[in-house]
């Protein structure tokens, strides 16, 4: 079986082309017997009209695109879950881009999307993107885009976050309730918005009970072992009771360098995380984690994509949609009395 | 900034536009110093020709398709993660679509990338899938097409596996050296090919150590709840002192269902699964995992899917590769000593 074209078909039921073209499109100068009869042949042998043909007619790519930092990790790819659910229906293909962590990579895939091949972007912005321009140059050319969870709050476009920095006061809190002192926040050195809020919902906490402020900001870097000798240094020198990290990665690293050190969870040292792996709980203690919303996310913003897409005016509400995670209290961070 | 056409590049440039089209498409016909002013205005504007109409005219769109059953998953986002690193090495861009395990899902995807919108198509298969017609349609078009991982023995087509039976034989076998006298393999009810070798390798090393055959094949569904009825009901009435279960998800079940029944990893039963997931070692116990290559597997089937896009001729080999996976062994199948 060849790939089937409107020539074949128009050869298999003795009709000219332009009659089966026209009748495909439900023009109403053919007549229904002759519809019925073209239609029934292109769904017996699967036709579909060419991709590139109809977009070009149609000026439509009926494709979206997805940009990301990257995709083995749990929270990307249930944002991408819920936007496949959101694409589906709509009838709409999903492109996936992942930048690993790379502005440049991130400003030439905008560029090349320039031109026509995707209807809208959303995109998630990568920790090295310190400035907007390729961003704003994409919504002067009004074709729709909607920033989620790693945003530019600078820019005028639609957003949806989660409430990262209440979220981030409320895991501060609850470490300081559960008896820590001298609490740790630990974070990657990048210039993004969503980690300015975390760090600002920690040092709103310390500020609340009276606790020196901005004493352990720690700042970790993409590479793994760098961080742990970050870490290593922290824990021998500083030696803090609580550290609140805003990454899972990092949470990782903790518990890998606590079992080095010998340092118990949570009696010596309490830990909380943002975290959205399902295995949190079977960790060695389970842990304490801040579980975002990532597949309502991935929802919220193909919906709003799709508003745009379809032409439809947001309200305010809409422009910046803000949903609420939640703080999962595990042993990690739990009281512990003492044993002796 | 509207979008940059050939239109405006032309009249910016005091040329026809049959011209800038001309030299955009570096036609002898046009001197090298039009080509080269054009080619500098065009790069300044950030212009792209038209992805559709340009796709058409090169009946080429670029375009590769990746079918997975799911991706909140690490094994299935590493896959991605590779997958995605030869195709914008090749300057291609990647579509991503999920069957949620559903075949009819699988099979209307299939239809509608019919038309042209991608040059290849990757696809690994929904665990509900028992027929294969759609692929052999899909392969008699003769677009070029890669199963990988959960594959179709049947069809010939170019497939990338691990080696599951041996890997699984070798698991079985870890236990049995570390004193397992019972052993439980817990899979999904499925018709798949990779289900079937995982089983064999299990079958095989009973056998080579003369334990009763067959005598603990448990088959598991989608529903977790149900899961752990399974599993509660096996632990209870067949009192497994190993288990070996074919997916990860299945494994943090057993580890919820033995502490629900205080059941101790590794002294009353040894765990042993397929696991890609960062945090395995953190487990409580850490998992004994065999860990896939799944990012070799996403680079491995997207390089031969390229090779298929541009006319090469694949060798024998190229047509069924076999990538090993590793047994990482840990604390939740280690030999403990009687504590009395």
């Amino acid at each position: 079986m060849d790939t089937v074209n409107l020539k074949k078909l128009a050869k298999e039921l003795g009709l000219a082309v332009s009659t089966v073209s026209r009748a495909l499109r439900d023009s109403h100068e053919i007549s229904k017997e002759t519809k019925d009869r073209v239609k029934a042949l292109a769904t017996a042998w699967g036709f579909q009209p060419n991709a590139h043909a109809s977009g070009l007619r149609q000026n439509k790519s009926k494709t979206i695109g997805v940009i990301i930092p990257e995709i083995e990790n749990n929270f990307f790819s249930q944002i991408i879950n819920g936007i496949e659910l959101i694409a589906q229906d709509k009838g709409f293909h999903v492109l996936v881009y992942l930048t690993h962590e790379d502005t440049e990579k991130e400003r030439s895939i905008l560029q090349l999307l320039r031109n026509g091949r995707v209807d809208g972007l959303m995109i998630s912005l990568s920790n090295t993107t310190t400035s907007f321009e390729h961003l704003e140059a994409w919504r002067n050319a009004n074709i729709p885009i909607v920033l989620f969870d790693r945003i530019c709050e600078e820019l005028d476009v639609p957003v949806v976050t989660i409430n990262d920095m209440d979220v981030s006061f409320k895991a501060t809190e609850h470490l300081i309730e559960n008896g820590c002192k001298k609490i740790a926040f630990l974070s990657l050195a990048d210039q993004l918005s969503i980690s300015a809020r975390r760090k600002a919902g920690y040092l709103k906490a310390l500020q609340k009970y009276n606790m020196e402020p901005q004493q352990l900001l720690v700042e970790c870097g993409p590479d793994n072992k760098t961080n742990d000798e970050i870490i290593h240094r922290l824990l021998r020198e500083e030696k803090p009771d609580g550290v609140f990290t805003a990454i899972e990665r990092l949470a990782i690293n903790m518990y890998e360098v606590c079992n080095e050190m010998k340092i118990k969870i949570p009696e010596e040292l309490k830990l909380v995380s943002f975290s959205n792996s399902p295995s949190a709980p079977l960790f060695c203690p389970p842990l304490s984690a801040i579980v975002q919303p990532a597949y309502d996310m991935g929802r919220e913003a193909a919906a709003t994509l799709f508003r745009l897409i379809e032409k439809k005016t947001l309200l305010s509400y809409e422009k910046k949609v803000m949903l609420r995670a939640g703080l999962c209290k595990r042993n990690s961070s739990a009281i512990t009395k003492s044993r002796f």
